[in-house]
Protein backbone atom coordinates (compact mmCIF):
# COMPACT_ATOMS: atom_id res chain seq x y z
CA UNK A 1 0.00 0.00 0.00
CA UNK A 2 1.27 3.44 -0.91
CA UNK A 3 0.10 6.51 1.61
CA UNK A 4 0.49 10.28 0.09
CA UNK A 5 0.82 13.20 2.84
CA UNK A 6 -1.05 16.67 3.07
CA UNK A 7 -0.80 17.91 6.25
CA UNK A 8 -3.75 20.38 4.41
CA UNK A 9 -5.61 17.54 2.96
CA UNK A 10 -9.59 17.15 4.36
CA UNK A 11 -10.57 14.14 2.23
CA UNK A 12 -11.90 16.49 -0.46
CA UNK A 13 -10.13 18.58 -3.81
CA UNK A 14 -7.04 19.74 -4.23
CA UNK A 15 -3.79 17.05 -3.39
CA UNK A 16 -0.43 19.29 -2.60
CA UNK A 17 2.00 20.16 -5.30
CA UNK A 18 4.78 17.68 -3.83
CA UNK A 19 2.43 15.11 -3.71
CA UNK A 20 0.54 16.04 -7.28
CA UNK A 21 3.72 15.34 -9.12
CA UNK A 22 4.73 12.32 -7.41
CA UNK A 23 1.25 10.31 -7.50
CA UNK A 24 0.83 11.85 -11.40
CA UNK A 25 4.08 12.26 -12.59
CA UNK A 26 6.38 9.88 -11.13
CA UNK A 27 3.70 7.06 -10.00
CA UNK A 28 2.29 7.93 -13.37
CA UNK A 29 -1.69 7.89 -11.44
CA UNK A 30 -4.67 8.24 -13.77
CA UNK A 31 -8.11 9.64 -13.51
CA UNK A 32 -10.11 6.90 -11.97
CA UNK A 33 -7.55 5.47 -9.70
CA UNK A 34 -7.64 5.61 -5.74
CA UNK A 35 -5.70 6.17 -3.63
CA UNK A 36 -5.13 7.09 0.06
CA UNK A 37 -4.00 10.47 1.36
CA UNK A 38 -2.80 10.65 5.41
CA UNK A 39 -2.94 13.87 6.88
CA UNK A 40 -0.84 13.58 9.59
CA UNK A 41 -3.20 13.86 12.72
CA UNK A 42 -4.99 10.67 12.41
CA UNK A 43 -7.11 10.26 9.11
CA UNK A 44 -6.52 8.18 6.42
CA UNK A 45 -9.16 9.32 3.21
CA UNK A 46 -9.32 6.36 0.43
CA UNK A 47 -9.89 8.78 -2.94
CA UNK A 48 -10.58 8.55 -6.53
CA UNK A 49 -8.26 10.80 -8.73
CA UNK A 50 -10.88 12.84 -10.68
CA UNK A 51 -8.37 15.36 -12.17
CA UNK A 52 -4.68 13.83 -12.72
CA UNK A 53 -3.33 16.94 -12.78
CA UNK A 54 0.60 16.56 -12.05
CA UNK A 55 0.44 19.58 -9.80
CA UNK A 56 -3.12 20.21 -8.52
CA UNK A 57 -4.48 16.85 -8.50
CA UNK A 58 -8.02 16.57 -8.06
CA UNK A 59 -9.63 13.90 -5.58
CA UNK A 60 -13.17 12.64 -4.59
CA UNK A 61 -13.87 11.13 -1.36
CA UNK A 62 -15.00 7.79 -1.29
CA UNK A 63 -14.36 6.76 2.42
CA UNK A 64 -12.03 8.42 5.78
CA UNK A 65 -10.66 6.54 8.64
CA UNK A 66 -9.86 7.93 11.68
CA UNK A 67 -7.27 6.19 13.09
CA UNK A 68 -6.92 6.39 17.49
CA UNK A 69 -3.91 7.80 18.64
CA UNK A 70 -1.36 5.29 20.52
CA UNK A 71 -2.09 5.06 24.49
CA UNK A 72 1.23 6.13 25.14
CA UNK A 73 3.30 8.99 23.67
CA UNK A 74 6.90 8.95 23.58
CA UNK A 75 8.56 12.37 23.13
CA UNK A 76 12.12 11.35 21.96
CA UNK A 77 15.54 14.29 23.28
CA UNK A 78 18.19 13.23 21.29
CA UNK A 79 21.10 14.68 20.84
CA UNK A 80 22.72 14.94 17.22
CA UNK A 81 25.07 13.24 16.20
CA UNK A 82 28.26 14.12 14.70
CA UNK A 83 27.40 12.37 11.38
CA UNK A 84 23.82 13.41 9.73
CA UNK A 85 23.85 9.74 8.43
CA UNK A 86 23.60 8.12 11.71
CA UNK A 87 21.03 10.71 13.41
CA UNK A 88 19.08 10.60 10.22
CA UNK A 89 18.98 6.75 10.72
CA UNK A 90 17.48 6.68 14.28
CA UNK A 91 14.73 9.43 13.40
CA UNK A 92 13.68 7.08 10.69
CA UNK A 93 13.53 3.91 13.11
CA UNK A 94 12.16 5.45 15.42
CA UNK A 95 9.51 6.68 13.24
CA UNK A 96 8.77 2.73 12.06
CA UNK A 97 8.41 2.19 15.93
CA UNK A 98 6.39 5.54 16.47
CA UNK A 99 7.24 8.57 18.09
CA UNK A 100 4.85 11.45 19.04
CA UNK A 101 7.77 14.32 19.83
CA UNK A 102 11.41 14.73 18.68
CA UNK A 103 13.32 17.36 20.49
CA UNK A 104 17.05 17.77 19.18
CA UNK A 105 19.10 18.32 22.53
CA UNK A 106 22.19 20.57 22.58
CA UNK A 107 24.61 19.44 25.63
CA UNK A 108 28.01 19.98 26.97
CA UNK A 109 29.71 17.44 25.50
CA UNK A 110 27.32 17.76 22.20
CA UNK A 111 30.50 18.04 19.30
CA UNK A 112 26.84 19.01 16.88
CA UNK A 113 25.62 21.99 17.28
CA UNK A 114 23.60 22.66 14.56
CA UNK A 115 20.88 20.64 13.15
CA UNK A 116 18.38 21.56 10.01
CA UNK A 117 15.08 20.70 11.37
CA UNK A 118 13.90 20.98 7.05
CA UNK A 119 15.81 17.78 6.50
CA UNK A 120 14.53 15.75 9.49
CA UNK A 121 11.24 17.06 8.85
CA UNK A 122 11.51 15.30 5.27
CA UNK A 123 13.16 11.95 7.16
CA UNK A 124 10.08 12.48 9.18
CA UNK A 125 7.52 12.44 6.35
CA UNK A 126 9.14 9.58 4.33
CA UNK A 127 9.08 7.03 7.06
CA UNK A 128 5.57 8.06 8.13
CA UNK A 129 4.58 6.94 4.64
CA UNK A 130 6.54 4.04 4.63
CA UNK A 131 5.72 2.73 7.56
CA UNK A 132 2.09 4.08 7.18
CA UNK A 133 1.98 6.13 10.59
CA UNK A 134 -1.45 8.02 10.50
CA UNK A 135 0.52 10.49 13.02
CA UNK A 136 3.00 12.86 12.25
CA UNK A 137 5.23 14.01 15.27
CA UNK A 138 6.12 16.80 16.58
CA UNK A 139 9.50 18.12 15.57
CA UNK A 140 10.82 21.21 18.09
CA UNK A 141 14.07 22.96 17.08
CA UNK A 142 17.06 22.03 18.72
CA UNK A 143 17.27 23.20 22.05
CA UNK A 144 19.97 23.28 25.12
CA UNK A 145 19.46 20.37 27.29
CA UNK A 146 19.24 22.93 30.64
CA UNK A 147 16.50 25.10 28.49
CA UNK A 148 14.83 22.06 27.58
CA UNK A 149 14.71 20.46 31.87
CA UNK A 150 13.32 23.73 32.45
CA UNK A 151 10.35 23.27 30.80
CA UNK A 152 6.97 21.86 32.01
CA UNK A 153 6.49 18.72 31.43
CA UNK A 154 3.85 16.60 31.37
CA UNK A 155 5.09 12.91 31.32
CA UNK A 156 7.23 11.38 32.96
CA UNK A 157 11.06 11.56 31.81
CA UNK A 158 13.87 9.13 31.71
CA UNK A 159 17.19 10.14 31.10
CA UNK A 160 19.82 7.17 30.14
CA UNK A 161 23.55 7.82 30.44
CA UNK A 162 26.91 6.02 30.87
CA UNK A 163 28.30 7.08 34.29
CA UNK A 164 28.38 5.17 37.49
CA UNK A 165 25.75 5.16 39.26
CA UNK A 166 22.27 4.23 40.87
CA UNK A 167 20.37 3.37 37.49
CA UNK A 168 17.33 1.54 37.07
CA UNK A 169 16.68 -0.52 34.09
CA UNK A 170 14.15 1.26 31.79
CA UNK A 171 12.04 -1.75 31.68
CA UNK A 172 11.72 -1.22 35.33
CA UNK A 173 11.53 2.09 35.18
CA UNK A 174 8.83 2.70 32.69
CA UNK A 175 5.31 2.38 33.84
CA UNK A 176 2.94 0.70 31.10
CA UNK A 177 0.82 2.72 29.37
CA UNK A 178 2.36 5.76 29.96
CA UNK A 179 3.42 9.03 27.68
CA UNK A 180 7.51 9.23 28.26
CA UNK A 181 10.34 11.85 27.66
CA UNK A 182 13.46 9.52 26.72
CA UNK A 183 16.68 11.82 26.39
CA UNK A 184 19.48 10.32 25.27
CA UNK A 185 23.11 12.31 25.39
CA UNK A 186 25.82 12.83 22.71
CA UNK A 187 28.50 10.96 21.81
CA UNK A 188 30.60 12.08 24.66
CA UNK A 189 27.24 11.56 26.88
CA UNK A 190 25.72 13.82 29.33
CA UNK A 191 28.02 15.74 31.72
CA UNK A 192 27.45 14.85 35.46
CA UNK A 193 25.84 17.88 35.67
CA UNK A 194 23.42 17.72 32.93
CA UNK A 195 22.50 14.70 34.91
CA UNK A 196 22.07 15.75 38.45
CA UNK A 197 19.75 18.93 36.90
CA UNK A 198 17.85 16.29 35.16
CA UNK A 199 17.29 14.31 38.37
CA UNK A 200 16.18 17.74 40.07
CA UNK A 201 13.96 17.93 37.42
CA UNK A 202 12.28 14.90 38.43
CA UNK A 203 13.92 12.97 35.37
CA UNK A 204 14.90 9.42 36.16
CA UNK A 205 18.21 7.95 35.65
CA UNK A 206 18.02 4.55 33.53
CA UNK A 207 19.92 1.99 32.07
CA UNK A 208 19.59 0.92 28.50
CA UNK A 209 21.38 -2.92 28.56
CA UNK A 210 24.78 -3.40 29.46
CA UNK A 211 26.16 -2.95 25.79
CA UNK A 212 27.43 -0.02 25.22
CA UNK A 213 25.49 1.77 22.30
CA UNK A 214 26.06 4.61 20.34
CA UNK A 215 23.41 7.46 20.78
CA UNK A 216 21.66 6.76 17.52
CA UNK A 217 21.66 2.96 18.32
CA UNK A 218 20.29 3.96 22.04
CA UNK A 219 17.22 6.18 20.69
CA UNK A 220 16.11 3.15 18.80
CA UNK A 221 16.53 0.52 21.49
CA UNK A 222 14.73 2.89 24.07
CA UNK A 223 11.90 3.70 22.10
CA UNK A 224 11.47 0.43 21.17
CA UNK A 225 11.47 -0.79 24.70
CA UNK A 226 8.73 1.54 25.70
CA UNK A 227 6.66 -0.22 22.47
CA UNK A 228 7.38 -3.73 23.57
CA UNK A 229 5.86 -2.96 27.57
CA UNK A 230 3.18 -1.75 25.70
CA UNK A 231 2.81 -4.41 23.53
CA UNK B 1 38.48 2.51 26.30
CA UNK B 2 40.23 1.54 22.80
CA UNK B 3 40.27 -2.03 21.94
CA UNK B 4 42.44 -3.89 19.38
CA UNK B 5 41.54 -7.19 17.64
CA UNK B 6 43.51 -9.75 16.79
CA UNK B 7 42.16 -13.31 17.04
CA UNK B 8 45.88 -15.09 16.72
CA UNK B 9 46.58 -13.28 19.67
CA UNK B 10 47.44 -15.46 23.05
CA UNK B 11 48.55 -12.10 25.20
CA UNK B 12 52.29 -12.14 24.37
CA UNK B 13 54.08 -11.29 21.48
CA UNK B 14 53.42 -9.77 18.08
CA UNK B 15 50.07 -8.26 17.35
CA UNK B 16 49.23 -8.70 13.38
CA UNK B 17 50.03 -6.07 10.65
CA UNK B 18 46.92 -4.37 10.58
CA UNK B 19 46.42 -3.59 14.42
CA UNK B 20 50.24 -2.94 14.79
CA UNK B 21 49.80 0.01 11.90
CA UNK B 22 46.45 1.21 13.47
CA UNK B 23 48.32 1.08 17.25
CA UNK B 24 51.51 2.58 15.72
CA UNK B 25 50.84 4.97 12.53
CA UNK B 26 47.25 6.03 13.39
CA UNK B 27 47.25 5.98 17.33
CA UNK B 28 50.92 6.72 17.87
CA UNK B 29 51.81 4.97 20.74
CA UNK B 30 54.83 4.42 21.89
CA UNK B 31 57.03 1.77 23.68
CA UNK B 32 56.14 1.01 27.26
CA UNK B 33 52.53 2.56 26.95
CA UNK B 34 49.53 0.06 27.82
CA UNK B 35 46.90 -1.17 25.17
CA UNK B 36 44.36 -3.52 25.66
CA UNK B 37 43.90 -6.72 22.57
CA UNK B 38 40.86 -8.97 22.33
CA UNK B 39 40.79 -12.38 20.87
CA UNK B 40 37.26 -12.73 19.54
CA UNK B 41 37.02 -15.67 21.96
CA UNK B 42 36.41 -14.06 25.36
CA UNK B 43 39.60 -12.90 25.91
CA UNK B 44 40.84 -9.05 26.59
CA UNK B 45 44.64 -9.49 27.18
CA UNK B 46 45.89 -5.85 28.88
CA UNK B 47 49.59 -5.37 27.49
CA UNK B 48 52.61 -3.46 27.15
CA UNK B 49 54.34 -2.23 24.12
CA UNK B 50 57.98 -3.61 24.27
CA UNK B 51 58.66 -2.70 20.67
CA UNK B 52 56.25 -0.01 18.99
CA UNK B 53 57.16 -1.26 15.24
CA UNK B 54 54.21 -0.60 12.85
CA UNK B 55 54.05 -3.52 11.11
CA UNK B 56 55.20 -6.19 14.07
CA UNK B 57 54.29 -4.37 17.60
CA UNK B 58 55.28 -6.55 20.02
CA UNK B 59 53.72 -6.77 23.61
CA UNK B 60 54.39 -8.08 27.11
CA UNK B 61 51.67 -9.42 28.83
CA UNK B 62 50.02 -7.61 32.39
CA UNK B 63 46.97 -9.24 32.60
CA UNK B 64 44.17 -11.62 30.98
CA UNK B 65 40.73 -11.54 30.97
CA UNK B 66 38.56 -14.11 30.22
CA UNK B 67 34.44 -12.99 29.80
CA UNK B 68 31.80 -15.10 30.43
CA UNK B 69 29.75 -15.83 27.50
CA UNK B 70 26.30 -15.30 27.40
CA UNK B 71 24.14 -17.64 28.40
CA UNK B 72 21.87 -16.95 25.40
CA UNK B 73 22.86 -16.92 21.98
CA UNK B 74 21.33 -14.94 19.43
CA UNK B 75 21.46 -16.49 15.70
CA UNK B 76 20.44 -14.01 13.29
CA UNK B 77 19.36 -15.36 9.71
CA UNK B 78 18.60 -12.50 7.96
CA UNK B 79 17.94 -11.76 4.06
CA UNK B 80 20.49 -9.03 2.64
CA UNK B 81 18.44 -5.96 1.96
CA UNK B 82 18.63 -4.02 -1.47
CA UNK B 83 20.93 -1.28 -0.21
CA UNK B 84 24.14 -2.33 1.07
CA UNK B 85 24.63 0.09 3.43
CA UNK B 86 20.88 -0.50 5.39
CA UNK B 87 22.17 -4.47 5.40
CA UNK B 88 25.41 -3.00 7.03
CA UNK B 89 23.66 -0.51 9.83
CA UNK B 90 21.48 -3.50 10.70
CA UNK B 91 25.19 -5.83 11.36
CA UNK B 92 26.28 -2.73 13.26
CA UNK B 93 23.22 -2.36 15.45
CA UNK B 94 23.18 -6.23 16.09
CA UNK B 95 26.74 -6.38 17.27
CA UNK B 96 26.22 -3.62 19.33
CA UNK B 97 23.35 -5.14 21.09
CA UNK B 98 25.26 -8.74 21.15
CA UNK B 99 24.94 -11.63 18.37
CA UNK B 100 26.92 -14.75 18.32
CA UNK B 101 25.97 -16.14 14.81
CA UNK B 102 25.05 -14.29 11.00
CA UNK B 103 23.77 -16.21 8.27
CA UNK B 104 22.59 -13.71 5.37
CA UNK B 105 19.85 -15.90 3.66
CA UNK B 106 18.71 -15.93 0.00
CA UNK B 107 15.23 -15.97 -0.05
CA UNK B 108 12.50 -15.98 -3.23
CA UNK B 109 11.57 -12.40 -3.04
CA UNK B 110 15.44 -11.20 -2.24
CA UNK B 111 16.51 -8.72 -4.66
CA UNK B 112 20.00 -8.86 -3.35
CA UNK B 113 21.13 -12.39 -4.44
CA UNK B 114 24.99 -11.76 -3.67
CA UNK B 115 26.67 -10.62 -0.29
CA UNK B 116 30.15 -9.80 0.65
CA UNK B 117 31.20 -11.92 3.27
CA UNK B 118 34.45 -10.10 3.91
CA UNK B 119 32.83 -6.70 4.13
CA UNK B 120 29.68 -7.99 6.69
CA UNK B 121 33.57 -9.08 8.62
CA UNK B 122 34.82 -5.73 8.78
CA UNK B 123 31.45 -4.07 9.66
CA UNK B 124 31.25 -6.77 12.93
CA UNK B 125 35.27 -6.40 13.85
CA UNK B 126 34.51 -2.41 13.70
CA UNK B 127 31.15 -2.73 15.80
CA UNK B 128 32.99 -5.63 18.07
CA UNK B 129 35.81 -3.17 18.99
CA UNK B 130 33.76 0.01 19.42
CA UNK B 131 31.20 -1.50 21.56
CA UNK B 132 33.99 -3.59 23.61
CA UNK B 133 32.74 -7.22 22.74
CA UNK B 134 34.68 -9.98 23.80
CA UNK B 135 33.27 -12.16 21.40
CA UNK B 136 33.34 -12.22 17.79
CA UNK B 137 30.35 -13.62 16.20
CA UNK B 138 30.49 -16.78 13.51
CA UNK B 139 29.81 -15.04 10.18
CA UNK B 140 28.49 -17.59 7.47
CA UNK B 141 28.34 -17.68 3.71
CA UNK B 142 24.87 -16.34 1.86
CA UNK B 143 22.38 -19.51 1.54
CA UNK B 144 19.52 -20.03 0.52
CA UNK B 145 16.80 -20.38 2.98
CA UNK B 146 15.40 -23.47 1.86
CA UNK B 147 19.03 -24.92 2.62
CA UNK B 148 19.44 -23.17 5.56
CA UNK B 149 16.26 -25.26 6.85
CA UNK B 150 17.39 -28.66 6.10
CA UNK B 151 20.02 -27.90 8.31
CA UNK B 152 19.90 -29.43 12.43
CA UNK B 153 19.77 -26.84 14.24
CA UNK B 154 20.02 -27.23 17.45
CA UNK B 155 18.27 -24.08 19.15
CA UNK B 156 14.56 -22.86 18.59
CA UNK B 157 13.50 -20.76 15.35
CA UNK B 158 11.55 -18.11 15.02
CA UNK B 159 10.47 -16.68 12.05
CA UNK B 160 9.02 -13.18 11.90
CA UNK B 161 6.71 -12.33 8.84
CA UNK B 162 3.97 -10.11 7.53
CA UNK B 163 1.16 -12.18 6.25
CA UNK B 164 -1.82 -12.71 7.80
CA UNK B 165 -1.78 -15.53 9.94
CA UNK B 166 -1.49 -17.16 13.48
CA UNK B 167 1.19 -15.53 15.08
CA UNK B 168 2.66 -14.69 19.00
CA UNK B 169 4.29 -11.79 20.02
CA UNK B 170 8.24 -12.51 20.17
CA UNK B 171 8.33 -11.67 23.41
CA UNK B 172 5.75 -14.51 24.26
CA UNK B 173 7.30 -17.27 22.49
CA UNK B 174 10.37 -17.19 23.27
CA UNK B 175 11.91 -18.40 26.40
CA UNK B 176 13.99 -16.64 28.67
CA UNK B 177 17.63 -18.09 28.80
CA UNK B 178 17.64 -20.29 25.62
CA UNK B 179 19.69 -19.91 22.51
CA UNK B 180 17.61 -18.62 19.29
CA UNK B 181 17.52 -18.12 15.51
CA UNK B 182 15.75 -15.30 14.10
CA UNK B 183 15.10 -15.34 10.60
CA UNK B 184 13.82 -11.94 8.93
CA UNK B 185 13.11 -12.08 5.35
CA UNK B 186 13.38 -9.77 2.72
CA UNK B 187 12.26 -6.22 1.50
CA UNK B 188 9.68 -8.44 0.07
CA UNK B 189 9.00 -10.65 2.67
CA UNK B 190 9.24 -14.37 3.25
CA UNK B 191 6.92 -16.42 0.47
CA UNK B 192 4.35 -18.50 2.41
CA UNK B 193 6.14 -21.65 1.13
CA UNK B 194 9.07 -20.68 3.02
CA UNK B 195 7.13 -19.89 5.99
CA UNK B 196 5.21 -23.42 5.09
CA UNK B 197 8.64 -24.73 5.23
CA UNK B 198 10.00 -23.16 8.46
CA UNK B 199 6.90 -24.20 10.30
CA UNK B 200 7.14 -27.67 9.50
CA UNK B 201 11.01 -27.15 10.38
CA UNK B 202 9.71 -26.46 13.87
CA UNK B 203 9.94 -22.40 13.60
CA UNK B 204 7.88 -20.83 15.47
CA UNK B 205 6.20 -17.97 13.15
CA UNK B 206 6.12 -14.75 15.51
CA UNK B 207 5.27 -11.12 15.52
CA UNK B 208 7.72 -8.12 16.13
CA UNK B 209 4.59 -5.43 16.77
CA UNK B 210 2.28 -3.78 15.07
CA UNK B 211 4.40 -1.84 13.09
CA UNK B 212 5.42 -2.12 9.44
CA UNK B 213 9.20 -2.30 9.62
CA UNK B 214 11.84 -2.25 6.99
CA UNK B 215 13.85 -5.41 6.94
CA UNK B 216 16.87 -3.63 8.69
CA UNK B 217 14.70 -2.38 11.56
CA UNK B 218 12.92 -5.47 11.94
CA UNK B 219 16.46 -7.58 12.37
CA UNK B 220 17.75 -4.91 15.00
CA UNK B 221 14.84 -4.88 16.65
CA UNK B 222 14.51 -8.56 17.21
CA UNK B 223 17.86 -8.66 18.41
CA UNK B 224 17.01 -6.32 21.07
CA UNK B 225 13.27 -7.98 22.24
CA UNK B 226 15.97 -11.30 23.25
CA UNK B 227 17.79 -9.02 24.96
CA UNK B 228 15.52 -6.99 26.78
CA UNK B 229 13.49 -10.37 27.86
CA UNK B 230 17.17 -11.81 29.20
CA UNK B 231 17.88 -8.14 31.19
Amino acid sequence: MELFFDPEFNGEGLLNEAESKHCINVLRHKEGDTITVANGKGYYYTCNIIKAHPKRCELALIESKKHPSQVFMIHLAVAPTKSTDRFEWMIEKAMELGIAEITPILCKHSERKKVRTDRIERVVVAAMKQSLKAYLPKINELTSFDDFLKQNHASQGYIAHCHESEKTPLKQAYQTGTDCILCIGPEGDFSESEVELAQKSNFKTVSLGNSRLRTETAGVIACHTIHLLNE
